[in-house]
């Protein structure tokens, strides 16, 4: 927090600023979903952007549920971009583990996480994808994600019985 | 492979050989469960050992089914001394995900991999683990592993049908 805090205030900063805050949620995410009981898993952070396109920023399992997510921050809700080839990699990272996909915005001007499912990334038409202002607005809060992971559990469970 | 070999016939380089080849077994059980469908998470190899120690060497999942691995190398079966804050953290994960936990264990002479459940590994009365040498000998093959995932999927599938 406080190397964030530092770095926005030196000029020439900013780009590095941008990466260590992007670690920094990441971190923030990763810590909220242990609390909650989860197994996490976060991608490495050292290495080239090449090597990063690999993994999605976070996989979070919990007795069978498997959460998985790319983190972005904003300060206020705006379309997000992504590349082709990272979203490829997250669809097929969602399809063999059988896992819920999100893009896990952090807006910073107090509203907080919001989650939207992959589903709802729509492809643009240069074949890369895109999240809506509206579909961020209207993700999931932390407090909705949590409760429908403890709901898919409950049916798994049941199921199991 | 190459960088192995090189390494191994340079003195004074054991260590580093030893590093190496693990990391390369890492990659090698990787690339088998990727080829099975898994979606497969590797460890980060940078970094100080106690960051290893904070991951599982292997998160494999498939179709909520998820499998975590330590990997080990020997050059034939030899008990296996564990750390007891790794085998803590490995259990923690275990939990938490709600997976099945197996030492991987590559022998070089030919036999190629066991996969011990962490539910064979012993106490030892310093407070460490161990895997003994039958454990390892008796442990399942790839080709059983490959079995028991099939069956713990057909029947994960047929209950939520």
């Amino acid at each position: 927090m406080w190397l964030t805090s530092i770095l926005d205030k030196v000029e020439g900063c900013v780009v590095l600023s941008k990466r260590v805050r992007g670690f920094s949620r990441e971190r923030e995410l990763a810590r909220i979903l242990y609390k909650h009981g989860f197994a996490v898993l976060r991608a490495p952070a050292s290495g080239a952007k090449t090597r990063r396109l690999v993994y999605p920023d976070i996989v979070a399992i919990k007795n069978g549920v498997v959460l998985v997510f790319e983190v972005k921050t904003r300060e206020k809700p705006s379309t997000i971009y992504i590349d082709k080839r990272q979203f490829m990699k997250l669809q097929d990272f969602i399809y063999r583990s059988g896992g819920h996909g999100f893009i896990a915005v952090k807006i910073m001007d107090g509203r907080g996480w919001r989650f939207v499912p992959v589903e709802l990334v729509e492809e643009t038409r240069g074949g890369n994808y895109r999240v809506s202002m509206e579909a961020i607005e209207k993700g999931y809060t932390l407090r909705d994600l949590v409760k429908l992971c403890d709901k898919t559990r409950s049916l798994t469970e049941w199921l199991e019985k």
